[in-house]
Parts: C-alpha cells; sequence; structure tokens
C-alpha cells in the first residue's frame, strides 16, 4: 500500500467509529427504551473517545504529513487526493489546536447548558439561564481564540467553521443584510395584500396511520431508495447518514397537520437524498462526504420547498391526496393546498415559522450571537435585545423569553455560529434550483407528471456527487457560475408569494 | 483507586464495545435496510477487534494477575470478587492460549461455512458442505489442543467450555444415557396411546396484528418490563442482552400458527426475564454476566414449557384468548388448546421437535459431534449416521440431507459442543421448577389466576440474581440440593403426557 492508501484506510477505519455512534443515537432517539439511557451515554462517550484517539494519533498525523510532501498528490486541488488531505488537515489542526481540558470542559458545559436551559425555558426564567450562558460565551471566546481567524476577520468565524467551513461573518452580513431588506419589504406587502390563501388544509384531522402511509409513498415517489434507507418517527424529526446504504430518516405526525408532516418529511428525504448520493467509493473519506451544513440543509429545502411548495408538484400530488385519503380531502382546491403550504405569518417560533419569514428569524440570532462573542451585547441584555429585533424585523411583540431568547437549544449546547448555515441552505438551494431549472429548460410540467428524476439526477452530478470536492462557496462558484447571493432566493419567494396574495 | 476497582472499570468499559456490538448485530436483523450491510460486517469486525486488544492488553493482564494475589478478593470463592476473578482468568486464558492465526482462520472458516452449508442445504447436496465441514473438524481439533482438556476428559470438552464453561461430554453422558431410554419409553408409548389431542387449535387462521398485540399483553403478564426492553420481529426469534435496562426480544409470526408465536415469544421472553434479572451493581462483570448457555436457556423453557405448557396457564390464558380472538377462537376448548400445544410427534426437525421428542435431536447431534471430533466418525459418513440415529432414535427414514445433517446452521459455523446446552437448558429448568414449586408450595393456583409474580421473584433471588457467581453445575447443587439429573425433567414429562394421552 502506497502512504496515501494506507491513509485513506486508516480514515476510513476511524469513520467505522462514527458510523457505529450514528446508529447507536438514531437507536436511542428511536427505538432504544427508556432504561437504556445512561448505558448508551456510556458507550457513546467511549466511541467518541477511541474516534478522537485515532483521530490524533502520532502515527495518523505522520501519515498525513508525509503525503502532504508528494506533489502528485497535492497537485490538482479538485482531486480526490487533494480535498482528501485538505480536510483532513483542517480537520487535525482544529482537533490539536484544543487543549484536552478544554475539549472536556465544552463536553460538560453543553450537557449542564441543556439541562439548565430546559428548566429555564419551562419556567420562562432567563435568570436561570443567563450565567450558563455567560459561561458559554466565555468559553467559546477561549476557544476561538486556540483557533485563530484570518486578517480582517472576527471571532465568530473561527466557530462557524465547525458547521460551514471558510464562512465569515462578513460574507454572511454581505449576503444578509440586502435578504434582510427585500424580504421585510415583501412580508409588508404580504401583511397589507388584498387576499390571503385559506387554511383549510391546515385544519382537517386525519389519521396518523394513512398520513404515514401517504408520506411514505411521497419519499419513494421524490427517490429516496427505502432498500438503502428507512424511515420512522421520533419526537424531533432528523436524518442519521452512516453511509449511502444506510441512511434513516425520521418524522412526526399530528392528527391536525398532515401539511407539517408532509413538508418535515420532504425535508428529511432532502437530508437523506444526499447522502444516497454521495460517492460510495469515497465512502468515509472526507471526498465522500458532505461538505458543509448549509450544502447540507440546501439539499433538504429543495424538496421541502423547491419541490414540495410548488404549485407544480401540488397539481399532480392533490389527486393522490383525495385518493390516499378521501372525506374532508376531496373537497379540498387546488388553492387550498397550494396555497395553504405557502401561507406567510409572522409569528414567533423559529421552527414553525414559514418559508418567508424563517430566514428573519435566523438573521436575528446571527446579529445576536455575533455581538455577544464579540463583548457588544452583554448576555443579561440579550433578552431586551432579543424583543428589540422581533419588532423591528417582524413587527412581533415578544411576550415572554419562553417564546424568545430560549426557544432554540443551540446556545446551550455551545453551538454558535451554527444558525445561519440554516439560511444559508435556503440561498444554495435556491441559486441551485434556478441553475437546475435553467439547464434541464423548466422542471414544472415533469413535477406536474410526478417526475423527480430529472432534478434529483441533477443534483446527484452537480451536488451530490462531489462531496467534499470544493469547500461550500467554490462548489456554488463552480456550479451556478456566481458566488452565494440573495436574488435566487428573492426571485423564488417573490415570483411564487405575491401572485399568491394578489400584489 | 484499588487496582480492583481499576480492573472492573477497565472490563466494565471494554464491556461497552460488546453492548454497542449487541445494538449494531440486533439492528442488523431487524431494522438495518439491505444496503448496510457490507458496512455493517466492517463495523462489528472493528468492534471485535477493539474489544479483543483491551481484553488481552498487558496492562489488563498485570491487573487481573496482581488482584489475584490479594487473599482478600479470592478468599471466598462465592464472594462477587472471587468469580469475577475466576471468571476473567478463564476467558483470558483461552483468549491467549489461541494463536491470532487461528482466531482468524477460524473467523473466515465460519463465515465461509455458513455462506457453503446455505448453498449446500438449499441443493440437499451434502458432498458440497463435506470438504467445509473436514476443515471445521480439523481446525477445532487444532483449537482444541491449544485449550486442553482435564485427565479422563476428551476433545469435546475442551469446546464445550465456550459455551457451558466446566461441562464435560462424560457428564453430559451420564445424564443423557438415561434421558435417552426413558424418553424413548415414553414416546413409544404415546405412539400406541389410545388417544390423541386435537390439532384443531393449530388449524385457525388469524391476523398477524392480532397475534402481536395478544403476545406483547402475555409478555407483559409474566413480568417483562417493557421500559427496559422491547419486542420486535425477525426472521429467527432471540434475545440480544445488552444491559438490565435494554433487552430486547424478536418474535415471528405465521397467519396459520398462533401456538408456535406463543411459544417462540414466551421462549425469548425466558431469555429475556434472565437478562432483566441480572444484578445491575455488578453490570459489565462476570458476576453480573448469564452464567452459561445451559442456565440461560433453562429460563427460556421456563415460560415457554414449564408455564406455558401448563394446564394451569392455560386455564388462565384460554379466556383471553377467546376474548381477544373471537371466531373460530371462541369455540375451541380446553382440551384443544392444552393439548394442541403438548402434541408429541416424532419429525425429522429439530427446530419444529415438540418438548419430548426435542432432546433426542439433541442426543443424536452430542453423538455425532462428538464422534467427529475424536476421529471415531469420518464427515463423509455422517449422512448415513445420521439416518441410522433418526430410525434408532425416532423411529423416522430421513428422506434427504437437507431435512437431516444439513438442517443446522452451527457446525457450519464452527459450534461444536454447543447444541448440548439446549437439553441441558431443560434438564435445569425442570430440576430449578420443581424445587420452586416446592418452596412456594405449589404454583398451579397462581397461574391460575395469572400471577406469575411468585415464580418470577423465586427465580430472580435464586438464579438471575446470582449471575455468575457459581458454575453452572455448582448452582443447581446449590440451588436445589442434588446435582442435574434426568430425573425431574422425566417427571414433568410423564406427568404432564401420561394423562394426556390417556396412557
Amino acid at each position: 500500500m502506497t502512504p496515501y492508501e494506507k491513509l485513506m484506510a486508516r480514515v476510513q477505519e476511524t469513520q467505522l467509529l462514527a458510523g457505529a455512534s450514528s446508529i447507536l443515537a438514531w437507536d436511542q432517539e428511536v427505538k432504544m427504551p427508556k432504561g437504556g439511557l445512561p448505558y448508551r451515554g456510556k458507550q457513546l462517550a467511549l466511541l467518541a473517545q477511541l474516534a478522537h484517539e485515532r483521530s490524533v494519533a502520532t502515527e495518523y498525523q505522520d501519515l498525513l504529513a508525509e503525503c502532504e510532501q508528494d506533489p502528485a498528490l497535492t497537485g490538482d486541488p479538485a482531486s480526490p487526493q487533494a480535498s482528501n488531505l485538505r480536510e483532513l488537515r483542517r480537520s487535525l489542526d482544529r482537533l490539536t489546536k484544543l487543549p484536552g481540558s478544554l475539549v472536556a470542559e465544552e463536553a460538560a458545559l453543553a450537557s449542564e447548558g441543556q439541562a439548565v436551559w430546559a428548566e429555564a425555558r419551562k419556567a420562562d426564567d432567563f435568570s436561570k439561564f443567563a450565567p450558563v450562558l455567560e459561561r458559554v460565551v466565555s468559553l467559546l471566546r477561549r476557544k476561538a481564540e486556540c483557533f485563530g481567524w484570518a486578517e480582517g476577520g472576527e471571532i465568530w468565524d473561527a466557530l462557524a467553521d465547525d458547521y460551514e467551513p471558510g464562512c465569515t461573518a462578513r460574507e454572511v452580513e454581505n449576503i444578509f443584510t440586502p435578504l434582510r431588506e427585500r424580504l421585510s419589504g415583501l412580508i409588508r406587502e404580504i401583511a397589507e395584500a388584498p387576499r390571503r390563501p385559506s387554511d383549510r388544509f391546515q385544519r382537517i384531522k386525519l389519521p396518523v396511520d394513512k398520513q404515514r402511509s401517504f408520506v411514505e409513498e411521497l419519499v419513494g415517489a421524490i427517490g429516496f431508495d427505502f432498500k438503502r434507507g428507512r424511515l420512522d418517527v421520533s419526537t424531533h424529526p432528523f436524518c442519521s447518514g452512516n453511509h449511502p446504504g444506510d441512511v434513516r430518516l425520521t418524522t412526526r405526525f399530528h392528527e391536525d397537520n398532515l401539511s407539517d408532516a408532509i413538508g418535515s418529511t420532504m425535508h428529511e428525504a432532502g437530508h437523506g437524498l444526499y447522502e444516497q448520493g454521495l460517492p460510495f467509493e469515497h465512502q468515509g473519506t472526507p471526498r465522500g462526504s458532505a461538505v458543509s451544513l448549509g450544502i447540507h440543509e440546501s439539499q433538504s429545502r429543495m424538496w421541502e420547498n423547491q419541490v414540495g411548495r410548488s404549485a407544480s408538484f401540488w397539481r399532480w400530488c392533490l389527486p393522490r391526496l383525495k385518493e390516499h385519503f378521501g372525506g374532508e380531502v376531496a373537497a379540498l382546491s387546488f388553492d387550498d393546498v397550494y396555497g395553504g403550504v405557502n401561507r406567510v405569518e409572522p409569528s414567533l417560533i423559529r421552527v414553525e415559522a414559514d418559508e418567508a419569514t424563517y430566514n428573519l428569524h435566523i438573521m436575528i440570532r446571527f446579529e445576536l450571537e455575533r455581538r455577544m462573542l464579540s463583548g457588544d451585547l452583554a448576555v443579561r441584555d440579550l433578552p431586551a435585545a432579543w424583543k428589540a429585533e422581533y419588532k423591528d424585523a417582524l413587527g412581533l411583540d415578544v411576550p415572554d423569553d419562553a417564546r424568545g431568547c430560549l426557544q432554540d437549544i443551540h446556545w446551550s449546547m455551545t453551538a454558535m455560529g451554527y444558525f445561519p448555515t440554516y439560511t444559508l441552505g435556503n440561498l444554495y438551494c435556491a441559486q441551485f434550483y434556478e441553475k437546475a431549472d435553467e439547464d434541464l429548460g423548466g422542471l414544472d410540467a415533469a413535477f406536474e407528471r410526478g417526475e423527480f428524476d430529472g432534478l434529483l439526477t441533477w443534483l446527484r452530478e452537480h451536488v451530490h456527487e462531489p462531496g467534499s470536492s470544493r469547500p461550500a462557496a467554490e462548489l456554488c462558484v463552480h456550479v451556478t457560475g456566481k458566488p452565494l447571493s440573495a436574488d435566487p432566493l428573492m426571485r423564488h419567494l417573490e415570483g411564487k408569494l405575491r401572485p399568491l396574495y394578489g400584489i
């Protein structure tokens, strides 16, 4: 074996442990009886420790350094070899720059933070959470100092790199600023619009088992391969990608919200299609892995929004819906369903937000975490700042912190630099979709016939198969010819919502 | 930490890997999509390798040796400390006596063997399997030589130790010989009996989902704790014990065989009750683990046979059965169900055999594997020897090898010394049950009222809680006051079957 082959074998072997952890974590959420919880925590901690030991072992570091010396491997930056070496170096640097004591401190704080946050949210008492959040900010500052950031950058960048490699606050700001302005304008127009879609679709009660069989068919119809995956139920929907041959989606059902079940399932199926489309021959190496959370989210939003909220999709889906459920569903009009899934309504809770206002929730969090990290916003002033932002961006009065700055788990888990990946996902998604639609000469006619393989094949070729061959921002330029911009998403939202609201 | 505490911490940590493997193996049988198979194999192989490395590490061996020098730990042979040290030493000796090359050879041969066996059985062609079986026998002889065996013992003993520690062919023979004679007599009596129970119960078709909800209730009624376990469906029923807080049963359903579903589920639930009853505070150490396959099987047979085929159980169960299923089931008489589950009929296939003839299938396999290992029987002569044994023991003509010596997977997986544990389980079971029945002043009245906690509490105290505190044979003497004998099982079978058959 060459040194590079040895390196890949080691990396793939270590990845087996991550894959095992991913199945155990899935099992914990989906199948495990309660009694298994304490033991499962120990199993996952041990597997994480073993994977970490292998990821920083001297033998591994030497092998990586040896390969980096070989110009035949690094010459072409888009080659599998070069992208593997680049990504492995990035991960190793991040692992070795952090002292073990800080890693342990963060793990303990994340665990404590989640427990304290859950109590504080339940009690609607920010003062309970504030001391922990202060420690989170202080720890993340020290963590960022270990990593460092590029000249002209800022502390936020060092943390975001874990979720969206190479992404900087400045870049995010440059896209978010025009996006916020145009989105706010659109949302104002909608608020004053002459008509509103009905919510009849959302008010119908349907048995959960019938909902389940319907979304299973739907997920199969858009191309999810059940021989290489599953769909189960969990409290919070997620997609667990252990291997392109074994991708596990979860979703949730409420009797009175089929629309949510469809949206959540299409969303997770989008993540799953990405995982199933990653190149099998590079499995277990960076080249064969998802490139960033933003790109991952672009694939979930693709099927949830660009497909699942399109008029052409609903022209195909509605007759199937009527046949499957009958009863009240049979009486729904096209406007009831298409309009219903596209209703826009400023609201307090991010995870319940519609496609348009969702991004404002994200921008608020991005600004607030950025200011907390830079020291510009004190933790104790977070609730007031949150309320001011919601008033300004969405015109809403936040009545309490439980429905305000205590609503999300992320910061309590020490995850700052994460939120923007959701909106980056929406932006990448819209930009990819425009290009696919152009390349394929319009997708609507195919969707109306229930044909989704054209889009999927395009995504396989341009987004899934490339894995981590290029950083996310470069992938976007490579695929669409342009850097990421707010324009495609705004064209998508305006083009759909203005006619719907009679604007 | 004392050296002993360090040793326990290490052992429990290594056990976390075995627990993870057990969940991954369960997942493979019960939930995993087909596409995950090749990757899962690699994950399990890596976890096994890591567990093995930890189990033979010098640091661990030194710690064990240090503890063994401490008379305070080894003084009382039934103390947790002494039984842990004894069992850890036994396992370590077995691990270190085998050269790594032989371990790898066995793993590869087991994998090849199963594949070749499956083909040979399908084609009903023993000549396809014979060369692999010859290699299995030759490898197992070399393996046994590595372990060695006690003076006066034989090669079979060295292999059986993996499944039933301390068990010897001579001991098995001493119990099996009278058992075979008395069983054969009973089966002859039954063949000539004046009446036979009806098979009406076995001929009724019932929807699988109704069967499922029925056996779930049943398993809960006998005491299986669903907060610390699950029940799922798989091709071959099994029980996977990862931890007393997370015990997973599987079963199977056929439309036309509720009786099989009840038997299989009660059987696996018996294994599960043992796992749930192992002492939590010793979890992950030998003291907190099952002592042998024979004792494990005694617990499954306890609920499948001693309880689940008793008249008192059916007096309680039949009204519930009628209420749950209605229809044809409502017309069944007590004799239909109690007689139906106790029908005795010599047959070709071990896994379909009844409670009485089952043990003859085992004895045949024990004698044949013992003779192959000693060199007394050549592999090429196995089919003829098999046929002769079935004619002699069960009066049956074996029409082909697929329903003859190719029916079981065990030998193809290099498992020789395993089969007798099934009958040892039946023997331990009957002996434990007699003692429990005596201690508790008769169990039938409780069963008739659907009260099974008396028996379960007795088993918890006398069999589950002790874990591996004593070797199986000693446990039997300790609990019942007598060494294992064929008498209790024969009293059980004769006492039940003679009246049923009007003998």
